[in-house]
C-alpha cells in the first residue's frame, strides 16, 4: 500500500504513544507533509518526527483536530473485515452486560472507532459519523452493521452540530429500509417510545441507565421533581419504581406528550404530571409550594466549548440553588451534567456552594457516570462526560 | 455561656462559609484570641475578622488543622442531646439504605461529627476519635451510642498514625464491656470474620462494599487474582459471585488466614487460594504463569501525605503496569486506590499510561467511589478518598 504520510512535528507524537487518538493540525510536520493537498477523509500514516511509524489515521485537513488514529498497525488493511472485528467486539461487550438489545452499540474513540456513533433500537440502528473518514468508510461500516445484527432499518442522523466543525453536511435519512416514526426502547425495566426523527441526539440517552437504575434506592413513597424531564427517562422510572408522585418540567411540548405516552405504557399515568416552561423560571414558581423530596436536575450541556466556561459554570450553580430551594430536608438531589469541560470537581464546587448559600448542608452519598455502553478511553480524556451526584439533604 | 473565641483573619471565614468546617492555624489572628493558652479540645467560637460569629469549633492549638466546626450556631449547645441527634442521623441513613447492620456509622466531617469514626459490627462498636475535642466528648458520645443502640461492646481502636498529629496518645481499650477476639461481618449476602483488634484500621474496610457488590457482573466462570487481599473482601466475594478459582495474595500471614477461614464460612474453600508475598515480587512471578481474567488491585495508601506524591504515583503506575502484564484478553482490571491525594484523573492517567506501555488497550465501563456510609461533605475534598476503576482490555 502506499498510503500518504502525516509526519508529525518532534515530540508530537507522545500524546498519541500514551494512548490518545488525536492529532491536533498544529502538530504535522507541514513542510514535509502538508495536509492542504489530501482529500478529506483520507487515510495516512501518521510518523513520528524520526519517520517511525505510528499508526493509520483518517486525515481531516481542515479541522483543527486534523486525524484520528485507527489503528496503530500502520499496514492493517481498513476494510470492511476491519470495521466488523471492531464492531463484533463492542457488539459482544454491550450483549455480555445488557439483558435487551437497547444500547450504545458504538462510542466512537471509546470503541477504537473516532468519529463513529452506533445506537441500537432493538431491530434498528442510528447511526452518526462525525468525521470525514468515517463518511466515506460509511458502506463498509453498514454492510458490517447488517452483517452482525441484520437489522430492519437503519438511520443516518447527521444533523447534528458536530459535523459542522468537520464541514460535513447534514444530513438525516434511511440508509437501509426505513424507520418507524417512534421507536421502542426498553430500560431498567421500564419501556418507551421515543422519536428518533424529532428527538434529540438519536432519540434517546442511553448514558444515564445506570444512574436512573440507582432511583430504586430513593424515590419508593415520595414526591419528585424530574427537570429538564425530555421524554421522561428519569421521571417515569422513578414512578415506575413506587414514586408516590412525580413532577416533569420540560420546555418542549412534544417532549412532554411522550412523557404522558411512557406514563401509560407503563401503567403510573396516575403519578406523572408535566408542567412545560422554562426550568429556571418554573423554579422560582416552585419554590412557593410544597417541597420534593427527590430532585432531579438532567440539564442539556449549558457548556459546550471552552469559551461557555464562566457563563455556564453560573448558570450550574445557579439551577442547582434554585433546585435546592425546592428541595424538602432529608431528602435527595441527584445532579447531573454532560458538559465534559465541566469536571466532577467543579460541578460537585458548585453544588457545594449553592448548598452553602441554601443553608442546605448535604451529603454526597454516591457517584454515577456515563454508563458502559459509552466506554472512556483513558488515554482520551475528552472520552469522559456524564457526572450524576447523588446527594442526601442533611441538617445540622 | 463565655466560650473562648477564635478571630480568624480577613477573608479567612470564607472556606467555611462555603461549606468546609476546618480552620487552619495560619487562618487565626493570634494577635487578638492567640491559640497558646487553650487547653486542646477546649469549644470555642469562631468568628470573622469583624467579630461575626461563623459557629463552634473544638480547638487543637497545637496542630496545623486548629480548629473543627461542630457548629453554625454559635449558641448551640454542644452536650449530650447535641451528639445524639447527630449519631441518630447518620444511623437513620444507615438504617434506611443497609439490610444488615454492619457500616460506618459516623464518618467524620461527612457525618458533620469531624474527628469521630464509629463501625458498626451488628451488636459492637468499634470508635475511634482523632481530635482532642471528640476525645474529651467520648463520655458523652459512648452514652448517646448506648442509647442509640444497646451495643454489647464498644472498642476504642486508637492507636492508629493520624492522632499523633494531634498529639493524642495511642490506646486500645475496650470502653463497655469486651469485644470477642473475631466479629462477624456481613456484607453483599456474604459472611466474614474479622479481627478488630489486630487488623487494620477498625478491622474491616466497608467503603468498597458496593464495589465489590460490582464483582458480580464480571467474575461467573472467571479466574480472579486479588492483589493486597487483606483478609479476602474482594476474593471470597469473587468467589461467591461465581469465580471459578481465586487467588488472594497479601504480605500478611494472619490475613491470608483468615481469608481462608471466610472463604470456608461462605463455602467457596475449595475455590480460593492464597499466596503469601510482596505483590510487586508475587507478579512479576505471575507474570510467566497463565493470565488472570479479573485481577483486583486495591493496594494500601501509597500517598499519606503530599510528600508522597511523586513516589506514590510511580508505584501506582508500576504496580498497574504490573498487573497488566498478568491480565488475558477480554479480561478486567478493577484498579483502586484510598489515597486521597490521587485524584481519579491522576490515577486514570497512570493506568492509561501502564496500558500503554504494555500495548494492553483499555476501556474504562465504570468507576466507583466509597460507599454511602463515607458521605463526602461537598465542602471538604478530602473527605472523599476511594476511587475504583473498573477496565476492560480490548483489542486493537
Amino acid at each position: 500500500m502506499s498510503l500518504p504520510a502525516l509526519r508529525l512535528k518532534r515530540n508530537e507524537d507522545k500524546r498519541l504513544r500514551n494512548g490518545h487518538l488525536w492529532v491536533f493540525s498544529n502538530e504535522v510536520d507541514t513542510r514535509l507533509t502538508p495536509l492542504k493537498g489530501l482529500p478529506p477523509g483520507t487515510l495516512a500514516r501518521v510518523q513520528d518526527a524520526a519517520g517511525k511509524d505510528v499508526g493509520l489515521a483518517f486525515v481531516s485537513p481542515q479541522s483543527l483536530i486534523c486525524a484520528r488514529l485507527v489503528s496503530r498497525d500502520a499496514h492493517a488493511p481498513i476494510d470492511r473485515d476491519f470495521f466488523q472485528a471492531r464492531l463484533a467486539r463492542a457488539l459482544a461487550l454491550r450483549e455480555r452486560h445488557f439483558p435487551v438489545p437497547f444500547y450504545r452499540w458504538v462510542y466512537g474513540e471509546g470503541d477504537l472507532l473516532p468519529g463513529l456513533v452506533v445506537d441500537r433500537y432493538g431491530d434498528y440502528l442510528v447511526v452518526q459519523t462525525a468525521t470525514w473518514g468515517m463518511e466515506n468508510a460509511l458502506p463498509l461500516i453498514l454492510d458490517a452493521l447488517s452483517a452482525l445484527v441484520q437489522p430492519r432499518g437503519i438511520l443516518l442522523k447527521n444533523n447534528g452540530s458536530a459535523r459542522k466543525l468537520e464541514g460535513l453536511p447534514a444530513v438525516l435519512e434511511t440508509a437501509r429500509d426505513s424507520i418507524p416514526e417512534r421507536l421502542a426502547v426498553e430500560e431498567n425495566g421500564c419501556r418507551f417510545q421515543v422519536d428518533v426523527l424529532g428527538g434529540q441526539k438519536t432519540g434517546w440517552f442511553y448514558d444515564h441507565r445506570a444512574n436512573r437504575a440507582r432511583l430504586r434506592d430513593w424515590v419508593a413513597g415520595r414526591r419528585v421533581l424530574d427537570l429538564f424531564s425530555y421524554v421522561g427517562g428519569w421521571g417515569v422510572q422513578a414512578a415506575a419504581f413506587g414514586a408516590r408522585e412525580v413532577l416533569c418540567v420540560d420546555s418542549s411540548a412534544p417532549a412532554l406528550a411522550l412523557v404522558h405516552e411512557n406514563a401509560r405504557l407503563n401503567q403510573v399515568e396516575a403519578r406523572v404530571h408535566t408542567h412545560a416552561g422554562d426550568v429556571f423560571a418554573v423554579l422560582k414558581e416552585l419554590a412557593e409550594a410544597p417541597p420534593f423530596d427527590v430532585v432531579i436536575l438532567d440539564p442539556p450541556a449549558f457548556i459546550k466549548s471552552r469559551k461557555d466556561m464562566a457563563e455556564g459554570v453560573q448558570a450550574y450553580r445557579r439551577v442547582n440553588q434554585l433546585a435546592l430551594k425546592v428541595l424538602a430536608a432529608d431528602g435527595m438531589l441527584v445532579s447531573a451534567s454532560c458538559s465534559h469541560h465541566l469536571s466532577r470537581d467543579l460541578l460537585l464546587e458548585q453544588v457545594a456552594r449553592a448548598a452553602a448559600q441554601q443553608r442546605a448542608p448535604l451529603q454526597l452519598l454516591a457517584e454515577g457516570h456515563q454508563d458502559l455502553d459509552h466506554p472512556i478511553h483513558p488515554g482520551i480524556p475528552e472520552s469522559a462526560y456524564i457526572k450524576a451526584l447523588f446527594l442526601h439533604r442533611t441538617q445540622e
